[in-house]
């Protein structure tokens, strides 16, 4: 990998580090950011000298094309490391493909993955120090891309930058969750950007999650938006539905988020002999098992949250309570994933990435 | 108006112009700004000093919600001059409370009527020069707010940035345009934010826009997501269909913009007792007024563009040319609102807003 990359990196290093100052025990997600940042501009058709420098802020036009039109991308990724020091990724070419998947729906050039890997994995080793031993901890890794282009008529930029920063983390959501399924507003379309993590998904949920926090519901599992009948995913989470010992979740399409942890999940249990059926799940018959004592669990995956168990859901006013289960599923799955992340069980897979 | 500011706004002005480097004949659609633009900051739940300083690239953090979520709304809106040298706002209020619509829906807090009616009509009086005379000219004004908090949680920001910039305009689109009916492809979703101008639902129509391009078409024509058969929006126009003598658009709903032109066009057709029905529109009725020659015109709103006249459609690989029309009604509420805005006609509905 290192000797495929067009040009090496320009690196400037931080004169001083600012790990002391982060309490470690206490982060609050996303606001602390590590040494160093890695950054690459596309300008005339080519993306230039990749570049790592202390972590600062940048100059903008205020015609920059992403103030005005959205247009920029992002993926959510995490490094772990195990009692020995050793360093991992998880499946971070994944991450890479994703990214670019992303950016072709939205009209944003493709990233070189050997940059793209480079750029991360120097990154890593800079800033190896942050990145804290033990279950529970992580490093937050954000790559995203965004129009840079001083021109506001509404149209592709002709110019991009590519940068990673990262911060580390503690596990992104605390507790169970209760969640309210959508029946008014709706996070996709069919045809539109749903399966990207294209930053204007993000901000459209605001608002809608700001109304179901007042009703003391920290997220919401959005529904279709032709008949609101279909659970599709959480925003931030794919969705996962235990129906007696078999675990449901909805396809990915163009309005649901090919997840990584999803995918992985989904290997677990067949790993695992757990059956899973990928299929579309309605609103009703999740209601009805919640009535008959069917529906045992419901979880949330994601990057940021890992898996996150759901404890109750509203829907038409109504609220279902779902029980805690004895050997959750839930459970379990967390901890194979998280002993494959941090190098304590073997990877079958060949998910884990070790930065060296 | 001038004395319901809460804070005087502070004005650092510019060395010296940049109007002579500017060749007003042409224009590319925003690409040069105006020697100054106007900006207020949203930090600990309030409005901050407004301020009006030279045009120039400002600091962001690489964290920046509006990098990764897509936090942003803005609005469009243009400054005529008549022969005399007055200066005029078209429906100025309409667009900050449009604009206070957009954010209430991004979690964005809304930006107060005298900051936004003070900034706009101060920074129009400062820059005067830069609005020139004459049918066709017009200088575009680009408010917009953007969220600022250094902080990737996914989560609505607690610091924002409204802002003010303005740049030297011709009309937007030249000549007729070819336009595609959306089958794949969807803009906005029920319950989503199409109604907004939210940044991301730009960036979401640059792909589609472009294998549209590939084919021809300049626009793209949007269907409801459902079953694509309801036609919507172009994007960045509003659209009308006249059959026989009579207009037909599309209800306001949660997909589409309530446009200033287009509900402008609607009062000028029933001052000049031309019928419109504002009822949803049908592809299978358009093709069917195309083929027995009952469509006369199409022509899309919006305050860029003014009027477009769209002079052929493509649906299902068929392609319907609409031949010119004597007495277009686009050419004669062209005419009309033109008259309007650069004060050469009456203003019986109080539209024309003078910047003294």
């Amino acid at each position: 990998m290192q000797n495929s990359i067009h040009q090496e990196i320009d690196i400037e290093t931080s004169d001083k580090t600012k790990i002391n100052d982060v309490d470690f025990n206490n982060l609050d997600f996303g606001k602390k950011f590590i040494d160093h940042m890695f950054y690459c501009d596309y300008i005339d058709g080519a993306w230039q000298q990749p570049k790592i420098v202390p972590y600062q802020p940048m100059t903008i036009e205020p015609s920059a094309r992403v103030l005005h039109y959205g247009q920029a991308v992002f993926e959510g990724m995490k490094a772990y490391k195990d009692d020995d020091g050793k360093a991992f990724l998880f499946r971070p070419e994944d991450n890479h493909r994703r990214i670019n998947i992303s950016a072709a729906r939205l009209a944003i050039p493709e990233f070189p993955k050997d940059y793209f890997m480079e750029g991360l994995t120097t990154l890593m080793k800079m800033d190896k120090d942050w990145i804290k031993p033990g279950i529970g901890n992580s490093l937050y890794i954000r790559p995203f891309v965004f129009a840079i282009e001083p021109a506001i008529s509404a149209a592709p930029a002709q110019a991009y930058r590519f940068m990673i920063i990262c911060s580390p983390a503690k596990a992104y959501y605390t507790g169970k969750v209760r969640v309210l399924f959508a029946e008014t507003y709706s996070r996709s379309a069919n045809g539109g950007v749903g399966f990207a993590k294209a930053a204007g998904n993000y901000a459209a949920q605001f608002y809608p999650t700001s109304l179901a926090q007042k009703k003391g519901y920290q997220q919401i599992i959005w529904t279709d938006a032709s008949s609101h009948e279909y659970l599709e995913e959480a925003g931030t989470m794919n969705i996962f539905f235990r129906i007696n010992d078999t675990l449901v979740t909805a396809p990915i399409s163009d309005r649901i988020l090919d997840g990584i942890t999803r995918k992985s999940i989904i290997q677990l249990a067949e790993d695992n002999n757990i059956k899973v059926d990928v299929r579309r799940v309605t609103v009703s018959e999740i209601k009805e098992a919640a009535r008959n004592g069917s529906l045992k669990e419901i979880f949330g995956t994601g990057t940021a949250a890992v898996i996150s168990p759901i404890s109750a859901f509203e829907h038409s006013e109504e609220v279902f309570e779902i029980p805690d289960q004895d050997d959750a599923y839930a459970t379990l799955f967390k901890k194979y994933l998280l002993n494959i992340q941090h190098n304590l069980s073997d990877d079958k897979h060949g998910w884990r990435y070790e930065i060296k």
